[in-house]
């Protein structure tokens, strides 16, 4: 069942468009990428402390997609984020994307790492991205 | 290292567009998705059968996509496509995104499945589907 | 200057997606096309009525765009869509995407025409778009 | 009746991708003008010189696209560019989106200008693009 969006869990909503459909009438499935990415983004704009700069830049290292329903346009979906692992220069950011009553659509998870934009290795997360990422570990009350 | 395009291997061109590159100025990672789903229906239309019909088509049930090195247009980038195993009504599709020297840009698997359109349950895969899945099971010599 | 949103205008705001963006790093030009798409999917949604159907559906003949000023996210744009002449079977629709301040980013206009989908012949506008394109035709007082 | 690919006209291959396609089963319009835009950077790209530096880079003014056939995957188009106009800082890029039998999909113009990315004003066209458009403003014998 899905999660309640609480503490631990950022929610946004994601406007479709017409446009996000394939010639098979639905969301085409890499449209999913693309609202992960902005809903990640998003969460990281809540921060108030920069999370790209000059010198090191977060980079998709993985992503794991679990389509469980297809959406179709028009519909409400709302993306879920929170916190699976946290680590020194990466978090493991588990996803879903929802419909308005909760019904499931996709989850799975994205491992996000900062690299150093000079050397592209990996250098530690910015202390903003780490404490975001913490709260988004906290678990709800069951 | 990357297994060679040879028997048992899928491989196409996959020809970037400048628009593939997001303001980061690599390709943008949904696109990867949008890669191997063009890689896919050129394997499709090897086939010389029908893939989708009126009462069944291929869905995306899951994907996993390892990022290793980022793409930065221009570049000469190749999807290569092989069986990691085969069911009833689904088949879970490898793959490889490489450069020219077979250098990988991408790793992983997608599962597609095939459904009944007017009941959306799982259907047993097209014979054609099936066939080609199977010559792709096949493992080159060492 | 910009038109007033009143009577006569259908405004709808487009959320910007970061993926709108380009390796420029503004909104890439050919999503403009995409934000009047959707512009006008949002108002032919609102006239109640089927504005496509298994015998008609609307193509886009022709689009003028004329870019004023660059988009970069995060922004909050708004497209305004009127009538600017209305035939037996096609429409021109004038275009503004303006910021909130009602800053002009690009005008222009985009004829459609609806089409038998049979024959492919322009076939007469279906009577809700007609009602909803005499409506966007009146004239906000000076 | 489609001007031939000859002296005077740029001409390159648009490699479709299903993607291309919308709801509708045919290629999108927006993606008319991420053709051209590929064009675009792919006849730049044959300068031999820098089209982008440090201090200038081109926007698009306006668009002007005149749709007259649907394109419907798969299918082979090519996109051709000439020269209409030659200004200062800026140049009229007529273009033609056809098939491989010369059929007209689509036809128009594109304004391009080089800015100056500190002023964002116009400034004077690299001597190379200047070079190449007066390339294409040969008019092929009749």
């Amino acid at each position: 069942m899905s999660k309640p969006a609480s503490i631990g869990v950022f929610r946004t909503p994601i406007p479709l468009r017409w446009s996000d459909m394939d010639a098979f009438n639905h969301v085409n499935n890499s449209r999913y990428l693309t609202f992960l990415e902005q809903a990640r983004i998003e969460w990281f704009e809540t921060i108030g402390e920069p999370w790209v700069t000059e010198d090191s830049a977060p980079v998709v290292a993985s992503a794991t997609l679990n389509f469980k329903r297809p959406i179709e346009y028009p519909a409400e979906v709302f993306v879920e984020l929170f916190t699976e692992k946290l680590g020194n220069s990466s978090v493991v950011i588990g996803h879903r994307i929802v419909d308005a009553d909760g019904g499931l659509h996709c989850d799975g998870s994205v491992v996000a790492v900062w690299i150093d934009r000079h050397s592209s290795k990996p250098t530690p997360l910015p202390a903003g991205v780490r404490r975001a990422s913490e709260l988004l570990l906290e678990t709800p009350a069951a």
